[in-house]
């Protein structure tokens, strides 16, 4: 196989917008989400996010990095201000609506009108939630971490409130994110469809996974 | 569309191995790669991970969770000790070998041994790539930062090299993963291949984003 390759010299002699989607690219597929945040005054707002990680089950906890150099500085003072917001995976019948909320729209503009997204406000939770989305999730503020390194922001918080559609969850509690149309996106642009190959069996020394079938 | 809901009490009464699968799916699509680590006297290890964040392209940094308390300490001591390790995409072709690295195997086995992939050694790097995969990143520790609320590490890394198949890096630093074969997983054991939807055009106010035609 013909392949490049790159040490740290070239990559940082690439020019700034083409390392930025070159670097952008390497961490392989990633999650998609919106997450939406409200101000004291009412003022909504929803983000395109792909770094959320999973940190673990119990407590139910995740993370993601916030830019507060960019539009996504609202949806930071939104979280520390409320400690809650919304996490809502993309479904392809509107990854274009959730690409356009990167806009740099002003501060009064909330991006559910923008992009004609629909505000959905669950239980009693102040954050507003995206109705079009299958899979939704309601989250609280637990830490946040400021990273030196290059000034981003990393948000650690708990899962508080799920809604998925009865259909995608398996009997031993796997939510199959296929039936509930969730999409993948990889670099800072690209948006993808998935297809199962298999789920494998608990690994264990000295046998070989096997496929799951449910 | 039938819904499920559940709230926090919900989520903590579920039993621990149906919480894990379920919280586990709700993240998204994730990143799937292999991390390569060797310790000062030269034995090798290998573990799958799928937390793998990006941080930032200026300079390239990255971050992703170990579970110090799992099969993942050895990988932690290893990265610690040495300040380099590898991140190697996965592919449909040994998805089953990625999986079966998180089987616990005694410290003094290989896990390239043990699932039949194959060690490289690149440039200078000390760390062992994944022959087999078609994306290759070497990577030096720059940060530890312990989690306090669930006894998790993240381990923040700039990538220093970069090896990709010629065909996949299209003219504006994009690298297309599926044409490079890497998949992607959900869930703690569910692993895809992906379809391209679209690529769109960098989102401003009072447009709409237009499919992007490399």
């Amino acid at each position: 196989m013909n392949k490049i390759e790159y040490n740290s010299k070239d990559i940082l002699a690439l020019e700034q917008r083409y390392r930025a989607m070159f670097i952008n690219s390497l961490g392989g597929f990633k999650s998609l989400s919106l997450i939406g945040t409200r101000n004291r005054d009412g003022q909504s707002n929803l983000a395109v996010f792909n770094s959320f990680f999973h940190i673990g089950a119990n407590p139910p906890l995740f993370g993601f990095i916030v830019r507060p150099d960019s539009v996504e500085r609202h949806t930071l003072h939104n979280i520390l201000e409320t400690g809650v917001f919304t996490v809502n995976h993309v479904q392809e019948s509107f990854y274009k609506a959730a690409h356009q909320t990167s806009a740099r729209y002003a501060a009064g503009v909330s991006e559910f009108d923008a992009v004609m997204l629909t505000e959905e406000y669950l239980q009693d939770h102040y954050a507003p939630f995206v109705a079009e989305s299958h899979v939704k999730i309601g989250a609280s503020f637990r830490q946040r971490t400021d990273i030196e390194l290059n000034g981003t922001v990393l948000i650690l918080a708990e899962i508080t409130y799920v809604s998925i559609p009865r259909e995608s969850l398996m009997p031993d509690g796997y939510v199959d994110l296929g039936k509930a149309g969730s999409i993948t996106c990889a670099g800072l642009d690209s948006y993808h469809r998935t297809e199962l190959i298999s789920r494998l069996t608990y690994a264990k020394p000295g046998t070989l996974p096997e496929s799951i079938i449910v």
